[in-house]
């Protein structure tokens, strides 16, 4: 592709996502779905398993793949800026107090899938066409194990802010649950990456990468931060050059954490954390917002949404397993996060809407599972299957959260979004 | 690349271009250039010419081959939304009062330094080594003549924004005649392809299209911009649907003209050009302007720069070819729209000041040259002596404006902007 050919594709790219988008989220609204999954399933209709099953050759002209680099990049630069303005909204103060709860959430939605995932691992490496030939059962039982426990980080931040949970006890316990299980899963992740390679060095500098980037954002851009937020509040504005440096700082964050294996998401949040609450955090909030949310996050769902191939679920026995792996799923994480919540103390309604959101895997997975399927671990067929999961693990959120919190605390007032 | 390596380098590349942009910018306005002279200066040193000397494997590492691409498709998004601005900013009724002076104007600033370059060509290709030898005269004719009389269309919307002079008449009569004149260059140097292709539909397309496109934009863009602008004032607020909605109008635009072979950068410009001043052009204004401005379009002014290539002009006979284009690019361009500003009744220092502004050939020139390169029709030593003519004119452009008009018009506080 010449680049003005490139730049094209994506200007018509951008078009139809954002046009699919607000269509598939209209028709989503209307079953108490929010934006975010209709935007999830335009890019799923818009990949091979509809727009390319109707007209194949219209699809591959929209979409060819020599412009999927682009389209995922850009919307990675979308997805760190949104990450980063989650960060911001994360309530720090909030999470200290909900420490303890936040951490017995997150290990039991991480322990619990993780072993029951791990267990059906050595079943599936049994019956063969799962897992690539190449794969030892105990690298198997890993990867499984991680791709049960993601959690649709993004996903989850977008729902919680839809639904005007941003900054409440149960969004920042959600949040902080679903943040430390992110940064574990792909942690193992790494592990699964690194032993199926045989390389040790690759477990370790996610590892090691993460904390050091941890204690620098601690120990300097916490204090900075909290200096560039004086500067706004005396100037009564954010100044141009403050605003590159801060842009300059996300982009190196999202860069880091890309090299060392944890990804920009993690980054980005991890920075937007970092910013206080206050005139700083308005500001970069009234910048980024408008484009970032709603130009630039739709192309990430709908990148994934395009790599998804529905047409590889033929068979009984697909289902089948398709049924298993998503009611282990949703045991493993909904079940096990909420029981988690009701044992650190929360009210049983608050403990059904913390499983019910930690157990959404949204596109994470699909990051996870390609990663899976570009390291030659597991066959398409398993990826395909997965997808189903975490779709429907996703779809089931928002009407279960409804359902057992949402519609009660909306009626007493504790909710500020609308449905 | 994989997609992960792909914008890992583009986070990267932001980070770099962003921190040189701000470096370069700063020691640019102390010799009374605008931030954007030196963002396209760091773009240059970031290329070849200097990092690629000093430390060419570094220079690889962060801006590798395979990227560039991807660099060219994300600055185009943000060169489109920054046109789209442009066209915001631009007072259509304040046009019609300087209908006559702007076509004046632009029609001088197109057919002189036109006829002057077309008259060069003949020499060049007679001395050759300057184009290929299977450009025609007549190619070569028309070819320098187009190259000759591009006006630096988004870097003159840049100098009249950072200079404080939008909606000012001046300001007003520059952006029009520069539109026109940009427009006609870029339907010439489609003549210029098609004859040298032998393809004269490659002729019909843009120049029927853009007249097409243009009628569009007046028979339903307007009628539609104002009825938005009279539901936001009715609402106080934009709707995201109808963020969306306008976004997506911008991205068809921007392809649209691509595809006709016009650019994006018109097209966006004559989108914005329809919005009507008022509520809705303030909203889009703050959504956009903040990313757009600081992120996107640094990224243009870079990757123009990294394909620049200064170490071709190393011959005696280069560099006096170089002097002879500059002064004719300067007499046909400068001295040209002066003296036509001055015919249709405007002050000397006006005149002065829109002969200074119009003579600045900027990236839009590069754009131009490195379409003549990739068609065969020039070699790499004139499109390095043409770059030099380029970045001089658009040098020359600040300093000039502010010592003939600038200063005098400040001191009387007819100039919003600071210096």
């Amino acid at each position: 592709m010449t680049p003005i050919e490139s730049s094209m594709t994506l200007f018509l790219q951008i078009a139809i996502v954002l046009t699919a988008g607000r269509l598939v989220g209209g028709a989503a609204r209307r079953f108490g779905q929010p934006q975010v999954v209709g935007e999830m399933i335009a890019g799923v209709l818009l990949g091979p398993s509809l727009f390319g099953l109707l007209a194949p050759a219209w699809q591959q002209a929209v979409f060819p793949a020599a412009s999927m680099n682009v389209l995922f990049t850009v919307s990675q630069i979308g997805l760190a800026a949104y990450m980063f303005l989650v960060g911001i909204e994360f309530r720090t103060e909030l999470l200290r107090s909900h420490a303890r709860g936040a951490i017995v959430v997150s290990v039991a939605g991480m322990a619990t899938p993780f072993a029951l995932g791990a267990a059906l691992a050595g079943t599936l490496v049994r019956e063969g066409g799962w897992f690539d030939p190449a794969t030892s059962s105990r690298v198997a039982a890993l990867f499984l194990g991680a791709a049960m426990s993601i959690t649709a980080f993004p996903m989850l931040a977008r729902i919680i802010y839809e639904r005007g949970l941003s900054g409440s006890a149960l969004g920042t316990l959600c949040l902080a649950a679903g943040a430390l299980d992110d940064a574990s899963a792909w942690c193992v992740l790494a592990v699964v990456v690194a032993s199926f390679r045989g390389d040790w060095w690759a477990a370790a500098r996610p590892i090691g990468g993460a904390l050091l980037y941890a204690a620098v954002v601690a120990i300097v851009v916490r204090p900075l931060a909290a200096r560039i937020e004086a500067t706004v509040r005396a100037k009564g504005d954010l100044p141009s050059s403050l605003f590159t440096a801060i842009m300059v700082a996300l982009m190196l964050a999202a860069w880091y954490t890309d090299r060392i294996g944890i990804y920009a998401v993690f980054g980005a949040f991890l920075l937007g954390a970092a910013v206080p609450q206050g005139a700083l955090a308005s500001h970069l909030r009234n910048r980024l917002e408008p484009i970032v949310v709603t130009v630039l996050l739709p192309l990430f769902f709908a990148y994934s949404g395009l790599n998804t191939r529905l047409d590889l679920l033929d068979s009984r026995q697909a289902w089948i397993w398709t049924a298993i792996l998503l009611a282990v799923a949703v045991v493993g994480k909904g079940a096990a996060c909420g029981c988690a919540a009701i044992a650190t103390g929360a009210d049983r309604r608050t403990a059904f809407a913390t499983g019910a959101l930690m157990n959404a895997r949204g596109l994470m997975e699909l990051i996870a599972l390609n990663i899976g399927l570009e390291q030659g671990v597991i066959t398409r067929k398993l990826f395909s299957v997965m997808v189903v999961m975490a779709i429907v693990t996703t779809l089931m959120a928002t009407p279960l959260f409804e359902l057992g919190y949402g519609r009660w605390a909306r009626s007493r007032g504790l909710l500020g979004g609308t449905p």
